[in-house]
């Protein structure tokens, strides 16, 4: 590990202190070790780590580093798994967990104004309670922040009717390398005004600016829920049901699949009753709809009509508190996922949505062939799928040999090398089996117009 | 009018001539005189027409545009009202409506593969052959094309429920000056791998790239509608009237509104019965519900106890041949509107939703003061209205004084110039009323990215 603060000359140092008196700045190592890494396996001790309280702070740091040619790297919960918040070339860590202020929720222009560190599940029981529904839900969504959502562009199991982070963002207010701040977008929720700058913050990862201040556009919250699980004895069957919801015209607010290896885990985390499926499943299906409380049975019987030719070894619909506990199960797939080995290399591909079986059916063989146990479950509404390598100490190779696999077959079907975690650090080295070379000159070119120094989280996502 | 093909040397047109052999080029005045215009009423006569048969054409067109630095003007049913198809500064007016096949509709990947010059209208009744569905809408839908919605991220009366163009397309294929092809997005409908330049695309009025493939996401088709119209006394109570129905935890397909003026005019052209409100009435409400057919009735009977207490004046539940009927009345407020002048000077603000009251109020006021009759009616449900100042010969440069207000009032409530329509030409020179400086120079600077000699649509947009 570099000694502490190896990147900064002193006079560098007294600047940072002079611009975050107090605790707002850190240089020990002890306490900036956790500023380090993210939800990924990779670390790297920052410089220095700051806290800003205000915009008018991260002005006068965007001067400063820019003037000094200091990487910055940007980071609120950092719950990233792709290692977007380790400061992999050094510099400030900025952490933006003290700009956590819930400016305005306004419920007759359904907007919400933020500061980047509110936490996104603060801000939908803010909403919420006040009648209001902001959709984007992540996994992680309970202690991962608005500003890292929409740096990442998050997706989530609202996203199949919702859309993701990106379509509920209506404006932005960023600070640029050099201080400069920008305002995009703004709060109607329609605008053709110009390029559509919004977008291109949003899902970029922290290399082109720091957002600020976010304007996001609300719902009415739907007034109740129902839900449907399904569980098959083949994954074949249980793909072909899903299908059939769609064309039964129905578009639920979420669709979520978790394949045979995962149905295992999950049975010895939870044993039955608590799973409530026998042991000849083999993949199961569950789906979420919302909307209007007198039509939710009439929903739910159609969704079931939709999915009983195939054949369920188990169906279940549910309301309520039951309704949570079938949701409990597939909030559980990453403890349950343990089960099949003590470490985990993950993915989450994303498939075009009619060539999932083949996806899922050839992942399995990769496993198989690799020596290891490939685990799948997501969001299969929209082909998102959470790939889990796992293995034992000693397998490493061979889990990384599977994960290249599972990689070379979604490029190769037509697939994303992420639906929701985006590049960061990790997948940097593969990212030129999806984008083509002039894409990616136009994103470093883009990406030099805001930053033209290259201090803005280097060493990341395109 | 210049000479025929004034800005082309002799040498050029041989060229643009082997390019474009027979029919698909055109140089005489007659001829390309429709190619000079399109809804707006600005025109000039191109130096060149060219109609592309495929891709490769356009390749070929894009390198010998950029080597001779002629003027780029992409350009398709040309339905656009802001002079975004114009060739203000000359150039070659490329026409994509001969690349107008329907590539590819797959009914497990939920996609459509197009090209530019397919007519929306045309998509649409494909995929709804299948069960498939594309949400966007806008009012030219049935003669517009999807290269044009894409240009102009082409929003419409289901936006307020689905999303605008840009929530649909999953990737394009793209020419940029120079002839270079890239290829943005995917057929997934998830994908959070590099800088968004689909979505910086989606919108650019062809000011950075020829699109040549476009790739959209498709949805179910909702198996039912149904739809009530509810006429109010006054504006006041029918915007109360709108937001109960949110506050009923309901998002309307499409929630539309028509004011004052726009009922006297529509009651000229459709008289009663054809139009069914009582004179009384100064303000209408007409939603569109969508789902399940076992659902809307319950639907449609939350949205009526929602709208009811504010007093309607008359109410209308409707599925059906009657509930097209009452479309038939929104269908009609552009021919109607001429009932109030023999000109008008349009234009699509968008309003933050809940300033919509104090918004139209202002705009009544300001037609008065001018002398001159303003009339709107628009997408309520997400503050994007329709308003028309119409007038008689002479009374220009009154019009243009109320149009010149009813921009400011909207800037000064926080709105935005265009919600649909784009800037184009015709509101490029109020763009700085809503873009800041250093927003503009981003914008410009990425265009020099994709187009440094500038020659695609010069003179738009930003």
């Amino acid at each position: 590990m570099p000694a502490v603060g190896a990147g900064l000359t002193p006079a560098q140092r007294r600047s940072l202190e002079r611009l975050f008196p107090g605790e707002q700045s850190l240089f020990d190592a002890e306490s900036m070790l956790v500023y380090g890494l993210d939800a990924c396996r990779q670390q790297r001790l920052p410089w220095a780590v700051v806290r800003p309280a205000c915009e008018a702070q991260l002005v006068e740091l965007l001067r400063w580093a820019q003037a000094e040619r200091v990487p910055i790297v940007p980071r609120a919960r950092a719950t990233n798994t792709v290692g977007g918040c380790v400061p992999a070339a050094g510099g400030v860590v900025v952490s933006l967990l003290s700009m956590n202020t819930i400016l305005e929720i306004d419920d007759h222009d359904f907007v919400a104004v933020v500061e980047p560190g509110v936490i996104t599940g603060e801000l939908q029981r803010a909403v919420e309670a006040r009648g209001l529904f902001y959709p984007p839900d992540p996994a992680s969504g309970r202690m991962s922040s608005i500003g890292g959502n929409v740096a990442t562009c998050a997706g989530g199991m609202r996203a199949l009717k919702y859309g993701v982070t990106r379509d509920h963002v209506l404006g932005l207010r960023v600070v640029l390398p050099g201080g400069e701040i920008i305002e995009t977008g703004g709060r109607t929720h329609k605008n053709v005004v110009g390029l559509d700058l919004t977008r291109l913050l949003v899902g970029s990862e922290g290399t082109l600016g720091v957002i600020s201040r976010i304007i996001l556009k609300l719902q009415p919250k739907p007034q109740a829920t129902a839900s449907l699980l399904a569980a098959y004895g083949t994954m074949d069957a249980c793909l072909a049901a899903s299908r059939a919801v769609f064309a039964a015209g129905m578009l639920p607010a979420a669709m979520e699949f978790m394949g045979r290896g995962m149905c295992r885990c999950l049975e010895q985390l939870m044993p039955p009753p608590l799973v409530p499926w026998p042991a000849s499943t083999n993949a199961v299906l569950l789906l979420r709809l919302d909307g209007d409380p007198e039509c939710l049975a009439a929903s739910l019987a159609r969704a079931q009509d939709a999915v009983t030719p195939f054949g369920p070894v188990y169906l279940e619909l549910a309301q309520g508190r039951e309704e949570e506990a079938l949701w409990d199960i597939r909030r559980s797939i990453n403890p349950a996922s343990f089960k099949a080995g003590s470490k985990k290399l993950s993915d989450d591909v994303t498939l075009p949505r009619g060539r999932v079986l083949q996806a899922l059916t050839r992942f399995e063989a990769i496993g198989e062939e690799a020596g290891v146990r490939v685990l799948f479950a997501g969001h299969l509404g929209d082909g998102n799928m959470h790939v889990s390598v796992m293995h034992e100490p000693g397998q490493e190779d061979a889990a990384a040999r599977a994960k290249a696999a599972i990689q070379e077959t979604t490029m190769a079907l037509g697939g994303s090398l992420s639906g929701e975690h985006g590049i960061g650090l990790v997948k940097l080295a593969v990212v030129d089996k999806q984008l083509g070379a002039v894409e990616r000159r136009l994103m470093r070119q883009i990406k030099q117009i805001f930053d033209p120094h290259g201090i803005l989280n280097p060493g990341k996502a395109y």
